[in-house]
């Protein structure tokens, strides 16, 4: 959120003035609140038996453009407590009127019982509370405390998108209010995006892609946030991980394996009970009496591994890797496909090293973000995550200092552009956060080295120095997907599906035009000469229309669709269909069976993006 | 145990004459029980102050020695309970008199609260109470219902083997009884290759090989049942893995992905938890009311992935591999190393076939398992676990029938040596079970295909068939190495830790003979050589004599130890040293680098169990 005063004061407004249409429309409109969100705002009215469809959007928003049109100044004003009650019982606005009251009893601004999403007016007022401010633009008053454009003229490009049902102040005894939502950007071309972006994240919401792909499912027998990968959701989060461990691999990590349950007593050593001991799921054995929990991080896990054996300094630094699955007792209603689940499986890794060695050891994370991240066409933001003047971490002062500075060299050295977040670092360590987004604008936190001064002292970690002496070693978390299903959830949305060749769950279908014995015997030499090169190819042999076959191997996005016909069994060559996302070139090639295989098989290899037929 | 009653009996001979010889040089020696045991006997004394030790074991073997000489018959008689405890009374044997005590109470030969291995001598009473059996050997005469030889000349070969203290049936309020351990075999042969084994299995105990070699920890603030593994045990983990599931995707698995929790519904679904609940770990949530378990098995799991589309009979078979980590509440006492854990990885999979297809995918399992233990140099027994009489079984019986005869079929199609266990078939089918010995000669359940009726119609599971119609699928449950804890428990063993070259975690160690520039430089260019090879080198370049820098390396029995010297440098080649088992050449062989590199990937990537240079 940078330098969006202007926009957020826009979309302010725009909420008075779709209330001034909707009341000049619906002139025994009773309102509730009216905030800004993400993108746009909202307003709850009360219209009785009046129900507001879509279709009345088109008149809602003719009266809202004349209200702009005719350029209404915003103007503020002030009233007593008490004159406000009067105003809203004059106004025939309960709702308003409710509100007031209970600021006056409660004696501050600070009402309880309202939902964070309705916060919007109630903020708004001001804080003394001898008196409240109101704002008016031609004959609509409301009670609020801005800020607002100058004059309704100055608003910019802005649609009504929906209504839903909403109780008043989210408790369901109460009655249930329309909330008529719009969005709105500076620019008719801002709005178009988001727009299309919106048309894009419904039909390209990862949960129906991956329906749709055949790749995960939610089980009501299993759990909520606890998705089943099918084989062709298996073969994504495999390749990924793979070619995560292969990058790590090269810089000295080697892989690791914990179990997923352990004592509580390990969070407690490392400190984060104590921070989130609430938000984890505890384990009940009958034949221990230990307090187990499934494991939420793997960190105290991998410190038990290093503390397992003297260490020296010509061993640093130690980098273990292990991917894992930890467990977290996220809340029933925040649940969202794979964006956030119970069961997360973290591509995580530990660095052990001498103070001397960050600097390389951070050096070499960030080349590795690079590169995943280019073979894969993402943009990530990069945001330092600092720690901010609450007492809420751990560890001296002045290594955070040095810690923080480290980060923002190593940053600084490789030209990335950053920006700094306070506030935001661990508990133990400052870290740097690569965040991509979804096609909604959500940030989605993926890679992230993390610096720890704290751990390594509170598990006794030692390392014999040059000269002989016990030292407390560094530690560097470092996970480079982040969750492999947060990952994921982005990436399927990015790629809308379509996943490059070494990606994809299918690279190559066979389809046959019949199911005579020498076209299956054609098929079958194709499979067969694409023995061990570890392709992923399958079969359509039933008896459907050749039309049809190729349609479903379209809607499975599969990169390569190979038709086999007469032609192909008497030339021995095949003319591959290339899903269009991958070539420029509309013409179909015809090729050797060998030469496609050792195309495909290369193309898997360099994890290239596109087609090199 | 086939035909080894002859054995038996022998064992429990010993018994009888070892107490004659302890009551002959101790000749207030009170007698508790003393039943044969695997491989051998003991029987349980009280001696008053006396302590018995190892170097009275020369002595009591002497007497027993002169009485085997002596060739004394066993003679078998009868008395009264009644008779029984005056006999008990005279002969001062309380121990004696308080069992026949509670014999004449219970009016059983059952008698509680004796521990299982308490009850060699109670179970050889005699059923009818009014009568018990006695056996006399020379003057000492005892209860007991045999059977023993005819007389003590016939005995084999025995040898003394521990004391231990052992309280009075098991009580810690009762007194403590000094218990003596002997083994016992038909031949000197045997004994000698049984000690040998005994010896090796001390000093190749998985444990003791797990820490000398840094494969794996226990950690008390993870928690017992719940090994770390360190980089060195993982490889062996992901390598073996690698074998097992390459194997099985060559016969049509697919990789899938399923989460370590889920609602004990499905368990109660799938029939397990009726039969096995109470070993389970259970979870608890704060934001979710469902009952939740660690899962303990994965077939409930794939089924879901199975339920979640349509299928027809083009698609069967469908088969899902996954290796996961299960979780199951073994008691504390029964926890050792990584033969019983509770967190058991298992290398899964499931077959969902038509009734024609069982015969074919059954074969292919088979074959699997021949190939995999045949690469690792394993002997497995095959073992067909059949049903018994009990109900204990879900599912018709004549599906079982037919179950049954589908294995014996393919087993001996296959020319596989079997035997048949009535009574250890799962629940819901008869299974194949492929079993390793360790070296104490414990059993250990290794692979194991198992045929499932029942599964699939608790779950409703379908697929449509040529004719349009709903036919629920058969389930075929597989695991190549089950669990892979117990597997590598075995395999550790097995192997004495000389891992062959593909499995070894460090395949080949650079040991320089001095700290200079050029010979850093020497073992760097071996390095760079070697990137791209994927095989495992360390350098040792710390500033330790040679000799004891080779000394380490074999402590870690890497397979090719190279020394970088002087000769080395100049020359450009190295002479590898080979680690014994691997080669039977003595020689020393001078060697180009590129040519070692490629011959340790080749020896890797044809799992070799020599060396080939």
């Amino acid at each position: 959120m940078k330098n969006d005063n202007h926009l957020e004061a826009m979309r302010h407004s725009l909420a008075h003035i779709m209330a001034s249409a909707v009341l000049k429309l619906w002139p025994h409109a009773k309102f509730g609140v009216g905030p800004t969100i993400d993108n746009g705002f909202y307003y709850d009215i009360d219209l009785g038996e009046t129900t507001i469809s879509q279709e009345d959007f088109v008149n809602i928003e003719k009266e809202m453009k004349v209200i702009i049109k005719s350029d209404q100044p915003f103007i503020l004003s002030e009233k007593s407590i008490d004159a406000a009650i009067t105003w809203a019982k004059e106004a025939k606005q309960p709702y308003k009127e409710e509100l007031l009251n209970d600021l006056k009893r409660a004696g501050t601004t600070k009402v309880k019982n309202i939902d964070s999403d309705e916060l919007g007016i109630i903020n708004s007022i001001e804080s003394k509370l001898d008196k409240v401010t109101f704002y008016q633009n031609g004959d609509f008053i409301d009670l609020c405390r801005g800020p607002h454009l100058k004059s309704t003229g100055e608003v910019g490009a802005f649609k009504l998108t929906k209504i839903a049902g909403a109780y008043w102040r989210g408790k369901d005894s109460n009655p249930q209010m329309q909330r008529l939502y719009g969005v709105a950007f500076e620019t008719e071309g801002e709005l178009k995006d988001y727009l299309d972006n919106l048309e894009d994240a419904k039909n390209f919401d990862h949960r129906k892609l991956g329906q749709e792909l055949d790749l995960f499912l939610i089980s009501p027998l299993v759990g909520s946030g606890l998705p089943l990968f099918t084989p062709r959701g298996t073969v994504l989060r495999d390749e990924l991980n793979k070619y995560s461990q292969e990058l790590r691999k090269k810089i000295g990590y080697k892989n690791v394996w914990t179990p997923h349950i352990a004592k509580q007593k390990l969070y407690e050593m490392s400190g984060h009970w104590e921070k989130f001991g609430s938000e984890w799921l505890s384990v009940k054995s009958q034949e221990s009496h230990d307090n187990l929990v499934l494991k939420p991080m793997n960190c105290p896990h991998h410190q038990q591994i290093y503390a397992s054996k003297q260490r020296s300094y010509r061993d640093l630094p130690i980098k273990y890797m292990e991917t894992t699955t930890d467990y977290r007792d996220e809340k029933a209603g925040e649940l969202l496909g794979l964006s956030r689940v119970r069961s997360i499986t973290q591509d995580d890794s530990h660095i052990f090293c001498t103070s001397e060695q960050i600097d390389r050891c951070l050096s070499d994370l960030v080349e590795v973000v690079r590169e995943f991240y280019k073979t894969l066409d993402m943009d990530l933001e990069v945001r330092l995550s600092f720690r901010d003047e609450t007492d809420k971490y751990l560890g001296e002062a002045n290594l955070w200092t040095k810690a923080e500075k480290m980060i923002k060299d190593v940053v600084e050295s490789k030209k990335l552009k950053y920006y700094i977040a306070k506030g935001d670092a661990a508990f133990y360590g400052p870290k740097i956060d690569f965040i991509a987004k979804d096609l909604q604008g959500r940030e989605l936190q993926l890679a992230t080295p993390q610096l720890d001064f704290v751990q390594p002292q509170r598990f006794g970690l030692k390392y014999t120095d040059e000269n002989g002496q016990e030292q407390t070693p560094v530690m560097i978390h470092f996970a480079l997907m982040g969750s492999i299903e947060r990952f994921l959830a982005a990436y399927i949305e990015h790629t809308k599906g379509k996943f490059p060749v070494w990606l994809a769950p299918e690279q190559v279908r066979l389809i046959t035009v019949n199911q005579e014995k020498q076209t299956l015997k054609f098929a079958n030499e194709i499979l067969n000469k694409a023995i061990g090169f570890d392709l992923r190819i399958e079969v359509d042999n039933s008896n459907q229309s050749v039309g049809k076959k190729i349609r479903e191997s379209e809607l499975y996005k599969v990169p390569y669709t190979v038709v086999i016909g007469e032609k192909e069994i008497k030339s021995g060559k095949i003319q591959p269909r290339i899903r269009e996302d991958l070539t420029k070139s509309k013409k179909e090639t015809n090729i050797g069976i060998e030469e496609f295989i050792k195309i495909v098989t290369d193309e898997s290899k360099s994890k290239s993006l596109s087609s090199s037929l």
